[in-house]
């Protein structure tokens, strides 16, 4: 065997590991799930000091390598931040159970019963850049959700997520739950390997930057909860508000622009234009923003020319190009041209201009009078976000605990055969709702 | 450019104008789809004659070239096997609309209200063989979920598809839906060139055989409902009534053995093996099933020796494999190792048995008691059936017209921004489910 058919196949061991280990915990009760994320917050709290010195560690480590200053801030745990991470562990307790839950309960016939329920996937595959803390999060909801992980962290938290992995399996331990359903990976290689395992693993959750999602997403078979881009826009109609128009533009842009729910266009009907270009300009640039427009926008205010590549640019950062349309028809088009299908707003008074753009844009979410930067699993009231999709399936948008668990069709019986239903004296069904 | 990429352009043109079809469908009202649905169905029986003659044609054609007897059976379409599709048509008009289905509605805070709708997934690209009817079921089950619909039909059938959907089109041409939100493919080629167009085509349904299904699955990006493989057990437990016990093997076996939802392979408990096994035998050879079993099995009854080859068969005919095992665990785990998770059945009469099985097979459908020939949508009472998925991650098992449409979040304020919520002064979300 090569150095990575030997990798693959130890690496088929554990997650074949984790796997029989799921299984078990697919049919543990919530009381039971409940009291081992007590028991894994306790332990984290007795073994707080240990993990902030393997995280100082790596921070040590990380800063003679000249780690980039956002990469270690991500990496840095204090102990607030470990204080506040194990807040989040207890939090997660209180969430409720997504498995479990009756979709479908349904007589087909007389003593033959159909029911949907909800149950965990089996097992998820993470992984994440530098944060150790993300390492805690996911481990917690994969529990409560009933899944096993396979956790693959960044090189440089390797002594963090050590350490932290080891806090739960210490507190798993003390429970019925068995503690390889929580496995950590530590090397590169592994996670080319773990990208392949679709035999064993049901769901990739990647934690990263853009590229390094569509990295994961182009080279696994494996399902990947997640989105690269986040190319949002606000789209100013004719009938807008202009003071909230304002408003909610430079919260969209401003208020945290590296996040994936921030705009990056502006797109302004061309009779609003003139009265509203000219004040959202002054505030972004109060704000630094650096403003960049297509021809109408720069007859209008003085700003450095767009160009096709900013329709397609996620700035991640204090920029936004700024495009007049003629219609909502064409800011409509515009944006499922060139939006990536995460969230979208609009800003009018007139309701059936929102209706139509709410109907005809397709993303995630559509929003009207409000800012972008409200898609987020928390503040739509999931308790907690695992990611936020824009694939066209579900889940899709904000995504909480219900993207970690399935559903399986339960059929009793009492010897029910298909033949009674079909040939010549079929017998009907009764397909009554229970 | 090559003549693979003037088809692949043409088609890109093909996919954009019914993706702007769809996206006017997405926002018809249900009375107006069920209008449209009903002046198809009128279209159909104006053109019956048309539609039967080009079948005709196809059915003499397909002989000359020699075409299998099944084949040539799904291919041909008389005049009772027509009027039953057109009534067919007339059932999705009854069925309810899949679209604008409330799934949340709740206030984050006063004036903020949020809601996740159901919505069309946008175009459906439909590859099946030989069957000219599934044409038409399959285009209105696209139109009532709102979705535009690329078919691809096999070569045999294209004369017959061609007058099924000049009907379709000019039953929508008398009324508000643009007919450019069914599209019909005619080459091989533009198989390959679908499967390709992953920025216009949101799902592909595949229509056929194991092998034409696995291809679809393994040559595009896009999301594929269905399932190629079909390997279902029966377990007769030690605690299983005998009666009952033959009663469904036969059924899952024998009532259609082609179908994907019937057993290959039947697990028998140790203790019961010696009573139930020649009775089971002797029910199954009268109805002519070629028996194969593990070595156990044949010093019980004599029948030839299954080999490792067998638990991964899907035969698809009057052949069963057997196994006898020590346990309820080694029965799952035989299941959980070769199943291909789609349909999986227990007889016993212990619930706590029954319990553990259906809580730990992972599959689709999980089954107590009755035959697996019941997973199907119809059965189920979804009205129609789109397909039967394997897959982990919803929409699981049979899938209805629930499976055609995804959701967005629909958020609604006046002037709301981020920062209100945020920092020092934040103010809390109030989550009120409405």
């Amino acid at each position: 065997m090569t150095a990575t058919q030997i990798e693959s196949h130890s690496l088929s061991a554990i997650a074949l590991s984790t796997r029989d280990a799921a299984r078990q915990l697919a049919v543990v009760s919530t009381e039971a799930k409940n009291k081992a994320i007590e028991a894994i917050a306790q332990s984290l709290e007795a073994q707080a000091e240990e993990i902030l010195a393997a995280n100082a560690a790596d921070c040590k480590a990380a800063e003679a390598e000249g780690i980039a200053k956002p990469l270690y801030n991500r990496l840095k745990l204090d102990a607030t931040k470990l204080k506040s991470a194990i807040a989040g562990v207890r939090d997660v307790g209180k969430l409720p159970d997504p498995v479990g839950a009756v979709q479908i309960h349904r007589e087909l016939d007389t003593g033959l019963v159909l029911q949907r329920v909800t149950c965990p996937l089996g097992v998820l595959g993470v992984i994440f850049e530098a944060r150790p803390d993300a390492a805690i999060q996911i481990s917690l909801l994969a529990i409560k959700s009933g899944n096993g992980v396979i956790l693959k962290g960044g090189k440089e938290a390797v002594r963090s997520c050590e350490a932290i992995v080891k806090a739960i399996h210490h507190g798993l331990s003390q429970t019925e739950i068995n503690p390889a359903v929580v496995q950590l990976l530590t090397t590169r290689e592994e996670t080319m390997a773990l990208l392949q395992l679709d035999e064993y693993v049901d769901l990739i959750i990647p934690r990263g930057s853009n590229s390094f999602v569509r990295f994961v997403q182009e080279n696994t078979r494996i399902p990947v909860l997640g989105h690269a881009d986040g190319i949002c826009h606000a789209y100013i109609d004719k009938a807008a508000d202009i003071a909230k128009a304002v408003e909610i533009t430079v919260d969209a842009k401003t208020h945290y622009p590296a996040a994936c729910n921030a705009i990056e266009t502006l797109l302004v009907h061309q009779y609003i234009a003139p009265e509203f270009l000219p004040l959202v300009a002054r505030a972004l640039q109060e704000r630094q923003v650096e403003l960049r427009g297509d021809d109408r926008t720069r007859k209008i205010i003085d700003v450095a020319a767009a160009t096709e590549a900013d329709w397609t640019t996620e700035y991640s950062d204090l920029i936004l190009a700024i495009k007049v349309v003629d219609s909502l028809d064409e800011a409509i088009a515009h944006i499922n041209t060139y939006g990536s299908r995460h969230t979208e707003a609009i800003v009018t008074e007139d309701p059936t201009t929102a209706k139509t753009f709410l109907a005809q844009v397709d993303a995630a979410g559509v929003y009207h009078n409000c800012s972008t930067r409200f898609a987020d699993g928390f503040r739509y009231g999931f308790g907690a976000e695992v990611g936020i999709s824009t694939h066209k399936l579900p889940p899709r948008g904000p995504v909480g605990l219900e993207g970690l668990v399935t559903y399986k069709y339960q059929l009793t019986g009492d010897g029910h055969i298909a033949a009674t239903y079909t040939g010549m004296n079929a017998k009907s069904f009764t397909h009554k709702d229970l």
